[in-house]
């Protein structure tokens, strides 16, 4: 089934009001929720919907937060969610930040007490939609070995750029745990190098990898990133560290409140050439057929404007449990 | 030979003096050179003297630079550094951005026309001696598939911390180039994984590795990281991009200037419980048995100062050519 992006949004928004929200934050996660399912993101689509009702209805995340926020410096806010889905207090923050770091030249906004933010690249991708060079980093569930203590820990940066920003997101592991999860459902082995079992071995069999812990990426080298974002994610920003964080997979009461640390730099502050040096950038990478990040995320969601979100039976059918009913037809 | 540390930087700093740096400037490019030795990150110690004595004998590092600072906004400052020596530059920098972050709650500083920096551990580290929890970014020589256009672009972070601060200091290729270039002098191979042949096929011959390109960690994820160094250090600081930084071997009057762009958070600020969840994460990272990034090159670096500081016989000769003669006997 494909449906026009407009009637999708109304129905996730309507769905999320039903449940409590707000209209405006209802319709905020919404929009971050097609971003991802967009842009092709898929494992913070629409299949995380589920979760998110879940969580909503067990008290796992508030459905009409008092967000508060603290500006005890100049370039540094910080941003109390009280439980507010992530989407909510990231995009309330994107607002508070933009203006900051326009004003001040760079200026950092810590998130704390809200839940998690589905795709970082939503909220560094707005900022630079507003010509600014942004980071964003974010703690998560444990994950990683040796442990696992760290999450998958990811970093983000949207940079201004002509097409569209270059947006990259990028978490420290060399596969998500999605991918071993799909694995084990089906049964099937997973390639070495992706995770070790509970003994710190590597290992090939999905469930002992479950059990185990994800290789970071580049080994000693991806471990010590994850650690640089635990720091900024977990100790400064979200005061909670990743081995707090309760697994995707537990009790919708106990959702995680994760950390996020946005940053945000106003090029023209730096008086470097910068449109032009991100233009030649681009060019110098096209030019070996190195891929532009972002490029291919922006070309599927202007796809997916244009003619439509393509919804698999399966996800309708999950869809529809939750009493989110698609009228299809579309174009 | 094992020599007191005072001894040695006295020695460094009399050789740079001698080559027409101000004494002041003269001894900050011992001491980060110094560090590096002292922290076993040999490739940017004793053995750089050959390089930053030829480019500034050539001219293309500036003995004595006419340094001039610029505040945009109140977060930011450029350090418009005149072709000096890069620790010359850093050093500099981070004395003007500790008070910038403590007063703003966050700052950001980008380093201009600066020679490359040595080890990024000694500025972040030292902005974490004063109580920030510091980021620093900067781009290099092309060194990373596909091209190679980018650099291996390294990122830094230090935190304060008991009993010292965390300091982490990667590159985003698998291993760096030096490793290649030794491999290449005995005649060795060098294991899959490392590096591609000029045609992007993965090789195991250190020569054609050299006129290829080293490979990414995590392969796209690490030359994401790279892109994303490269928009901050290169696009943002340095007004100079990985392509247009000369080789290390080329001739010393091309000496590169890369960006740097150093980013500081006071912890306060925040309000966050940071101490406390420093120790925590220390605390679970050690029980896993997990590494705390920087305890190793501090561990190191107190032993060298209280044992002296071992010169191998290699190393003394070439010091020797360079007119630097050390006396020995030490302790």
């Amino acid at each position: 089934m494909k449906l026009p992006y407009p009637e999708l949004r109304r129905a996730v928004a309507d769905h999320f009001h039903h449940l409590g929200l707000a209209l405006d934050h209802a319709d905020e996660l919404a929009e971050v929720i097609l971003e991802a399912e967009l842009e092709g993101n898929l494992g913070h689509g629409l299949t995380r919907m589920a979760q998110y009702t879940a969580q909503l209805q067990a008290g796992g995340l508030n459905p009409r937060p008092q967000m508060r926020l603290e500006r005890p410096r100049p370039s540094v806010a910080v941003l109390h969610a009280d439980g507010a889905p992530g989407p909510v207090a990231g995009l309330f923050a994107v607002r508070v930040l933009a203006p900051m770091a326009q004003e001040q030249g760079s200026a950092s906004l810590a998130v704390r007490g809200a839940g998690h933010s589905g795709v970082l690249s939503a909220y560094v991708g707005r900022l630079a939609q507003q010509g600014l060079v942004a980071l964003a980093f974010a703690n998560t569930p444990p994950a990683i070995a040796p442990g696992p203590v760290l999450g998958t820990n990811p970093i983000a940066l949207a940079a201004p750029a002509y097409p569209q920003p270059i947006v990259i997101d990028t978490s420290i592991s060399v596969v998500a745990r999605g991918k071993i999860i799909a694995a084990s459902k089906k049964g099937e082995p997973i390639p070495e190098g992706w995770a070790l079992d509970k003994e710190g071995r590597p290992t090939t069999d999905a469930k002992a990898a479950l059990e185990g812990a994800l290789i970071p990426i580049g080994e000693g080298k991806g471990y010590a990133l994850a650690v640089l974002v635990e720091i900024l994610a977990g100790a400064l920003a979200g005061d909670i560290l990743s081995p707090e964080l309760p697994l995707p997979w537990m009790p919708p009461e106990q959702a995680a409140k994760p950390g996020l640390l946005l940053l945000a730099l106003e090029p023209e502050a730096f008086g470097s050439g910068y449109a032009g040096r991100v233009a030649q950038l681009i060019q110098a990478l096209e030019a070996v057929g190195g891929r532009i990040p972002g490029a291919r995320r922006a070309a599927l969601r202007e796809k997916a404007l244009q003619e439509g979100v393509e919804i698999s039976e399966t996800l309708q059918a999950e869809l529809s449990k939750l009493g989110v009913h698609l009228q299809g037809g579309g174009r």
